[in-house]
């Protein structure tokens, strides 16, 4: 690891090519190690060395890149409650795609960095029903165990569909069931909600709620993340890709937090759902030193 | 611990004065050492040896002391639910006075017990106000550093006195602050309410809601396990005691759990409180194995 991180450096000026074909092609330890390797040898952060002389989109990736996982899923939570408007889908992503283990982790490391929970800053940043719903999903510990109850599945099923029937999405009821519920119990309560009404809760949710309403939106959401995440990650990326001026974003994000666990199987569905490989399309829609650390992480030389 | 073991056995039975003078007096790592080579020497568990051959609150009492804190926690918890009226001022105790790392600990325990989530099992049986109160407490996972922030517990407790004044104690607020905020951030924001309204705000919450309401009652045990828990406990104690006819499961509770925390200044408060020493009021009050083992917990020798 001393070794590589000698050459990351060349002439006092951080070499591009080897950030990329180093880091890109380390696991998140070997980029821990790597990092402490370095401070003992240049007698600085990486990170801040890599802060001050990469920039825009390459600077944000690499930064993410060299995080340790939960470390950088409390970064990502905090720029998504700091907004103006707070992006909650990555609050949401991050609540109920991690494990409940990987979920617990980055509140801690959440807590490390900006010495509030993170519970607590999204309580304050958000109102109303986004409230609601987004502390009860940051604040769950779930059941990790397989085990179903087939009653409680039907039982819990009817409550979902009285509720969209009803029109009251912000109900209590639908709120505790999605945030305290185990993934694997809520999956055969979301699979018996389909094998009665002949259509998925998701596809019913659509539609529903005023328009100025994102309410509905974020129970989608919920449900995709907990579901079936890598279908929903392959959303994310088609609508970051289509969007007019790609939004970067969103595609560092998803490729970043994905790469060490499920890319692959999203670049399977990507390709499936739209006959163009991820690659492809990446390689097309972004340049540069950003372009080449993208692929590199796609699993594609350049 | 193999000696100590065998000397709680004695002609096939279990000698009570054995399991009085010895476990009562080992700390918790001893107690689980001690079931461990009561295990490999009897090859029986202890707690079930101690289920089938002691009856009672003496039985009760001794379960309750050998099991593992977050397993005990867990088992407190669960029984508090389970009951027709769930006991809410159990949980709300195990959620506020166990550190954010020994409540986690708890829900860990709780799940590999039951395997459920306590807050699924909370939300499951409550409804309302207390759903809401009582799920954001447990799911809780407080940040433990002592930073205050001065400006916040002005504003926040100009929020509880507004919510107070206008008789909405359901507010949305109260919860987020209550079950968010930091305990030294809560006690800063109660001493600003005390400072700014001369009455602390569990005087002001007395005789607030209607007659049939307890949660008001809920709201106060939150406050007072958050503000200052060995007072609360020291009050436990005192209604346990004051009752006609003992209430022995909140007495058995409260030494049980504070033998090895604080149980010391629990005392010096009740004697300070009632000019009598809580041992004279146990002993008078509880007769027989079960009187000698919590009067060796209470560190007086019969």
């Amino acid at each position: 690891m001393l070794k590589l991180s000698t050459r990351l450096v060349k002439d006092g000026g951080l070499m591009k090519k080897g950030i990329i074909s180093i880091l890109g092609h380390r696991t998140a330890e070997q980029r821990q190690q790597i990092r402490i390797a370095y401070q003992d040898l240049h007698q600085e952060d990486l990170v801040k060395r890599l802060e001050s002389e990469l920039s825009g989109d390459f600077e944000k990736a690499v930064y993410r890149w060299i995080l340790e996982p939960a470390d950088r899923d409390a970064v990502l939570a905090h720029v998504a409650i700091k907004k103006l408007s707070p992006d909650y889908h990555v609050i949401i992503e991050i609540a109920c795609v991690r494990s409940p283990e990987e979920l617990l982790a980055v509140r801690r490391a959440y807590q490390a960095r900006y010495k509030r929970s993170l519970e607590e800053d999204v309580a304050a940043h958000t109102a109303g029903d986004f409230r609601k719903l987004l502390v009860a999903l940051v604040s769950a510990f779930r059941y990790a165990g397989g085990e179903i109850n087939e009653r409680l599945a039907k039982s819990e099923a009817d409550i979902l569909h009285d509720a969209i029937k009803d029109k009251a999405l912000n109900h209590d009821e639908i709120i505790r069931i999605l945030s305290t519920r185990s993934k694997a119990q809520l999956m055969a309560t979301f699979n018996r909600y389909r094998d009665e009404h002949n259509a998925s809760i998701t596809k019913k949710l659509l539609g529903e709620g005023d328009q100025n309403s994102e309410f509905p939106a974020a129970l989608r959401t919920t449900i995709r993340c907990i579901n079936n995440s890598n279908k929903y990650f392959e959303k994310v990326i088609r609508n970051a890709i289509k969007r007019l001026g790609t939004d970067e974003d969103a595609l560092t994000r998803v490729i970043i937090t994905r790469a060490e666990k499920d890319l692959k199987e999203i670049k399977e569905i990507y390709y499936n759902r739209n006959s163009v490989s991820l690659d492809h399309v990446v390689a097309k829609d972004t340049s540069g030193d950003y372009k080449a650390f993208l692929l590199t992480l796609l699993g594609k030389e350049d």
